[in-house]
């Protein structure tokens, strides 16, 4: 059940999300609002405690509440990543030791890795639910549940597939351990080792990893923080590559740059992949954290021949510990479910049961307004921080979703230099040379924006934003 | 907590087991045995009917209970398998498909897959923890439990291992899900695409199909159903396969074979695997499960180089659908944790802690003391079916530990089309051929006896016997 304060926090935000309230506005005064609203003034002092908190307005002492002026509107947009157009050997793994690591140790501040705080999942909810079911139902878990998945999940995501614009089946999903593991089958079923699958550049290092382990080479595709992959250099990638197979993208909320591709460019990627006889991995891991509502079609809802392998996941928006994803394979639903046998049998039963229950259960949605209106607050304090702080030059992007920056430094920055100084003083960053086959964007990192705003996020970005600047004008002088 | 009745039952079925009883011997009158035991008459004819169910004694009206005699004492046991030194391709992964869609239709006699009788699991026990747990920790399951996987589960297995004779190290494991998976990395980590690996013959499909999925070759190297592997056989293997790179098996309960291999033949195995630098993948699935206890140690026991990559799992004794298993991935522990990473990212965090508040409760051992009793039952149960309805001629292993049997048909039959027309009366078996690279064994097939005798199964096994002997009359005739 959302709360009063929150209803109120959520209306302000979009008031200022839509420039209704502008930066340097004043709000009304609490006074006046409770009694606007007919709510009492701890309620109104809780909703502009939230929007502080969420880095939206700040307090000017002796005189109220304002939205906080934008310096990070100054901030120019990272540059499209140049070509690279022959395929390269994947070498990632060495590079993503570190961040993992680091991923595990709570003293470190969690800049480095895509992970949500937990205080913004209903994690509590969904292990209700969990243990409803497990002290209900004594033999659940005593079987297999192989093949497809357990049959309720997979009704709920085609349930769900409606609101995403497409209208799939039960039948036409199986279930995974996470989207991470919905892609490696699907590169295993449209590639064979030695083959080339064309990618956003920069991407995501999990995709980059699993090409690599696979034998898999990687062709980046120049790519634009707001329009997402160039189309017309794909084409001419597809043209001149034999050994391309699939193209791999999110193209609803990319990682890492935050790019949500227009139904049009969509389309054409659809039409672009059936033209040469390829296959479209297409991964949706954030594609419900869309700022704006209702979030955009996946490409999936213009594949007519079955050619977009959908993959999926709970871990950005419910809980990453459950490992519940999901692949909708299309044409290669068989050996889909093949794979799945022959790598990990099954999906654990009961947190399938669980999801599907808090599928149904109808609060999934109220949850994500809410959560997308906190991480567009977040990411916006990020940005502002990173204008604070940042050597001049920095760009960075302005995300439609999700709760990652892409952050270019001036050229001659050393991001695997940087994460290594960042780490010793206890701060994890993601660098850029992670989310490139080829090692590049080495002057880029990831910022993620997952944790709550606070004195301790602040300093830490801060101090990314001091080191890049001694990083840079010690190379300048040398 | 055990029941009198149950206590009685096992102490009698162990009594049968040691020859104390032998077949055809009366056992005491019920009155007698209620009178010397000082238990009530309900419970010695509760631990009676137990014994029968199990197929360990019968009534003979107006006589009383008699140890059954055993027919199956006369059935000679399979033949060592026969070389085939050169590596092979691997498919078995069609052939699978049938026995795994059949694995999942309630209707079907379940004699096909390794799958125990989900009355034979703790499974309510271990969903009333997983419910506590969940309701408890409301923010367990918010975020990835990656590295090795949850330290409370792999404290655990190192306090475990000791009671496998072993003394293994919390840091010594890596969670996965299912052993299927730790297959996967072990294989993984020590060979590339190309490269063979040594197996037993016949083995594990789903060994097959991994090797077969990762681009490797196996070598199937001649094992005898009472000792395992050949090890003779299997140095002149490593002599001359310049490709190999590791060996894997199931020393202790091997499957399909339900082979414990000897103290002696372990130690060589691991001094050989040492002499020659390669690895040796430990499969101990069904190592909880040896008829006669303590169980035999592991060969991971004799391993002082960190060549032995151990794995195991709770699929075969609590609970398949809660997909735990692990890996003790010796000297490639690094490399194993950045595979799990790559592959899917993490293992659920709620089963794994569920499972470890199992294994602390102290119910395990008691719970496999029970379980063991009651396959080796089973096992002998189907035994006496063979022997009493296939052709003659028909060869049946007499395993050490496990629940399924190994069964040779006379040389012309044919498992494949035998399954097939099982199928079609609605019985599962699994056909000799998949449990080889090269589609061997085609007069043998697996039965597994992971559900508690019935009528339904003896009229199955009855059929399958029947289907068998029709096949060879028509062929011998053709």
């Amino acid at each position: 059940m959302e709360l009063l304060y929150e209803t109120l926090a959520a209306e302000l935000s979009e008031s200022i999300a839509r420039g209704v309230l502008r930066p340097g506005d004043r709000l009304p005064s609490v006074r006046l609002l409770a009694r606007q609203r007919k709510v009492s003034v701890a309620t109104v002092l809780q909703a502009y405690l939230r929007l502080e908190n969420e880095g939206l307005i700040e307090v000017r002492p002796q005189s109220g509440h304002y939205v906080r002026p934008r310096r990070a509107l100054e901030l120019a947009e990272p540059r499209t990543s140049r070509r690279a157009h022959t395929p390269a050997k994947v070498q990632v793994s060495t590079g993503v030791a570190a961040l993992v690591a680091s991923m595990r140790d709570p003293s470190v501040v969690p800049l480095g890795s895509a992970l949500l705080s937990p205080d913004l999942l209903p994690t509590g909810a969904l292990n209700r639910m969990l243990a409803g079911i497990a002290r209900e139902m004594s033999s659940a878990g005593a079987t297999y549940e192989s093949g497809p998945g357990l049959l309720t999940l997979r009704r709920q995501l085609a349930r769900r597939s409606v609101t995403w614009g497409m209208s799939l089946g039960a039948d036409d999903f199986v279930t995974t351990n996470g989207a991470v593991e919905a892609l490696h089958l699907a590169l295993r079923a449209v590639a064979r080792p030695g083959d080339a699958i064309a990618v956003e550049s920069p991407t995501y290092f999990g995709v980059l990893q699993l090409i690599e382990e696979l034998g898999l080479k990687a062709v980046e595709v120049p790519t634009h923080p707001r329009t997402g992959v160039d189309l017309e250099e794909l084409e001419q990638v597809i043209r001149t590559t034999a050994s391309l197979k699939a193209v791999l993208v999110m193209p609803t909320v990319s990682n890492p740059l935050g790019t949500v591709m227009s139904d049009e460019a969509k389309q054409q990627l659809v039409r672009l992949v059936a033209k040469y006889d390829l296959d479209l991995i297409e991964d949706d891991a954030y594609g419900e954290l869309v700022f704006d509502s209702p979030r955009p079609r996946p490409a999936r809802a213009w594949d007519r021949e079955g050619r977009v392998l959908f993959c999926g996941s709970i871990s950005k928006t419910l809980a990453p510990g459950y490992r519940v994803g999901w692949i909708a394979p299309g044409r290669h639903q068989e050996r889909i479910e093949q794979l799945k046998f022959a790598f990990t049998v099954a999906s654990p039963t009961l947190p399938q049961m669980a999801v599907a229950e808090f599928l149904a259960s109808g609060g999934y949605d109220r949850h994500l307004r809410r959560l997308r209106a906190t991480l567009r607050g977040q990411v916006d304090r990020v940005r502002e921080a990173i204008a604070d702080s940042f050597p001049a030059g920095t760009r960075v992007t302005a995300p439609a979703g999700g709760f990652v920056l892409w952050v270019e430094l001036p050229q001659g920055a050393d991001a695997l230099e940087l994460q290594s100084r960042a780490l010793a003083r206890g701060i994890a960053i993601a660098p850029g040379q992670i989310f490139s086959a080829r090692g590049r964007f080495a002057h880029c990192l990831r910022l993620s924006c997952g944790f709550p705003w606070s004195a301790r996020i602040e300093a830490a970005i801060t101090t990314v934003g001091e080191l890049a600047t001694v990083q840079l004008s010690r190379r300048r002088t040398a």
